[in-house]
């Protein structure tokens, strides 16, 4: 580790084998610098040249179509004889539908409005000087993801939208679609008369590349990594770069005393079931005390056969006998830390809105928290307390999403509170500028 | 170093010395703590309660002067006896008028909107969710930074007023003056009816402290370094906790062919000696060789006996024979790369707008950059292109200031492009948050 540090703070190119097994020199740097270079241009392109060019790469990527089956074929029988799990061959796979998902998304970064060029704000000075505050590009972004092929597309139309150029740098298992992927983009973009230097694939495959990247400071304006907790905090924990955090979600819905409860059941069920692999699905529900007798025993039956239920004490006595298949266990701290990810949900119950707000405040992380009452004051309260990026009442978590709120496709879901909170669409990569014009003036 | 980063990670108090020089075992984790809760309180408050108690804090201060000029007379003598620069004594020492102005700092975060509650943003999604996009204060936020005791003041009536708790380290120069101000805030607050322990002041005066907040991840949301070079580098390095970079200013006027002379030379002679050692002074000045020979020679007569130029080959031959008293040298490299903060200034000829925009996007500092000119085409381009907070067009780069710009008290000026760009005022101390108003929603 230590020695990894060193050499990366050296900037030194590391070493790869190429095709026949011979060890090369190996280095972004060039890369850095043409992403740089067309971002410089990319970032004076109006609306409709930057929209002309992504119609232009959705064409291009519906066109190679046979290329895309093949390579994505190639990825995934390496990706078998590797033994990866059937759920992330699942999130590999490329389909028709899914081809459409991803030109669908392209469509809807082309028709958002432009994010660069707003005047958010303007005023006169007294001494006559016109200060404005405009939006402009962040500049030279990298992304570093976990397996999908459409994220390579997703993040790339967002940043060329936003005037960024984009380094991606997708998940190895997913090289050969990606390759076919970010070649398309960049045949689309020839074609459509835009800056095909303004997105570069990282495909040695190597996890230096990643270090190389994360020790890119002054070269990347911005890191996103979207994956797993330990990519995640691999990247937060190695590079000086602003990074935003993305995804992890342990979510919690406390149901009040005077919710109603059909409604409870529908919405437990949907943020539990509904997607359980997804970062804003529910994880630990807390209950209050005057409302498990009547709650609990009922999502027990509805959950019998589908979903672990991992209780406290007083919730396990609420749900009295256990109806037949559901599985319960007794909760363990451990519990209400985890994130499954799957058909598991923590119960708790807690004596008061109080405990429940200070509980969601420790074991959360930040990303979306949900009460389900019918009681104004402890809606209030409740939204005024938590802290994290969505807050809901009466509703599912499950809404969590950037095409769900109409940003468009998204760049992910940050978890952390400086410069972009919650689903990021176009604006997570704008920052501002001040324009001053003046007639001479000096200060006195 | 490697020690240093060892015992941080694991986070153990540090030893310091106390009055009596005997050893003793020292953590922040406590002041952590007390900070957290009080801005859980704080952010319920509500604009008349945060004001009514920075009333209050303004009275206190007022009526400690007395204390304020003993413990600033203390700092002043130890400074002398330490042989600190006359330029630092002076910006470490108190009066009258300075306490005005720190008054009237405080005067001014009253008379600004709360940043906090402003709905930004909200609309409906087609099933009936409502969404809406709120203003909310970041968290903790810790300030480290060098003499001048009003950066303690306004800081904290910046915090407060967006609801941010805030961990005041200021130098161990001002630490008297430092503990008057501090006592005073909290003995106002209380009085006022608002949150003491919203603030507290770090003030063991060791270097271990510094690291202890640096290292205090999850505990604090924002660092916020003021100072020179050497304190912003060491929080950047330091750190896993978002910064935001301040005040490095190596600023540029660019005098094109068609500005207007007797401008040009006031604002120049404005932007370089109005407040040399300010971050907003110009450093360097790019002429269009068109106009060297007509601008030159009247500026070298300015600044003769009282700036230093520093020209390249061709600026040099424009002004031909220098002027009495004028101190002329050759230009090299290091002096383009140089914040002077003094009464030196750079000169180099340019051929093209071009060649002068590429020269300031390499060596700025993404702080203040000017063009002087009458053409509307070049004044475009140096303001799309240029990569900086502040781009001016006619005017002095001295106006880059919160104050100015009409934030009331500033908390610095970011260099940075993320969370944060140009005069910091209250809303860089806030976040957003997505309320969600639901009636049984779930996701299909």
């Amino acid at each position: 580790m230590f020695h990894l540090m060193v050499r990366d703070c050296l900037g030194l190119p590391h070493t790869q084998t190429n095709n026949k097994g011979e060890w090369i020199m190996y280095s972004l740097e060039p890369v850095f610098d043409t992403l740089r270079t067309a971002q410089a241009r990319l970032a004076l392109e109006n609306r409709h040249t930057k929209d002309e060019a992504l119609k232009a790469v959705l064409h291009a990527i519906d066109a190679s179509r046979g290329a895309l089956y093949q390579a994505n074929e190639a990825d995934i029988l390496n990706a078998l004889k590797n033994g990866m799990k059937a759920a992330l061959i699942d999130r590999l796979s490329l389909d028709d539908t899914r081809i459409d998902g991803i030109l669908e998304g392209i469509a809807t970064v082309i028709r958002q409005d432009d994010p660069i060029g707003k005047v958010r704000a303007g005023w006169t000075l007294p001494n006559g000087l016109l200060v404005e505050q405009r939006t402009v590009a962040l500049g030279v972004v990298a992304i570093i993801y976990e397996s999908r092929p459409n994220v390579t597309v997703d993040a790339f139309s967002l940043a060329y939208k936003a005037g960024c150029a984009i380094l991606l740098r997708g998940s190895a298992s997913a090289l050969e679609s990606n390759r076919v992927l970010v070649r398309a983009i960049k045949q689309g973009l020839e074609a459509g008369g835009g800056i095909p230097e303004a997105v570069a694939l990282a495909d040695s495959g190597s996890r230096d590349e990643v270090a190389e990247i994360l020790n890119a400071q002054g070269r990347i304006d911005l890191v996103i990594p979207r994956g797993g907790k330990g990519l995640i905090r691999r990247v937060v924990n190695h590079t000086r770069i602003p990074v935003i955090e993305t995804g992890e979600g342990n979510c919690h819905i406390y149901v009040d005393t005077s919710a109603d409860i059909p409604n409870a059941l529908a919405i437990i069920e949907n943020a539990k079931t509904q997607r359980p692999g997804a970062c804003n699905a529910v994880e630990t529900l807390l209950v209050h005390r005057d409302i498990g007798a009547s709650l609990l025993p009922r999502l027990a039956q509805r959950f019998a056969g589908t979903v672990e239920l991992r209780c406290d004490g007083p919730s396990k006595a609420a749900i009295g006998t256990p109806p037949q298949g559901l599985i319960l266990k007794d909760a363990v701290m451990e519990d209400w830390e985890t994130e499954f990810l799957d058909y598991i949900l923590a119960v708790k119950t807690v004596d008061t809105l109080d405990e429940a707000i200070d509980f969601i405040n420790r074991y959360g992380t930040k990303h979306s928290e949900a009460i389900l009452t019918n009681d104004l004051q402890a809606a209030e309260a409740f939204k005024r307390r938590i802290d994290a990026a969505c807050v809901y009442t009466n509703a599912s978590t499950r809404f969590t999403d950037g095409g769900v709120f109409g940003f468009g496709a998204e760049l992910g879901i940050s978890t952390q509170k400086f410069h972009a909170r919650g689903p990021m669409g176009l604006e997570a990569l704008t920052t501002i500028q001040y324009h001053i014009a003046g007639s001479g003036q000096i200060r006195i």
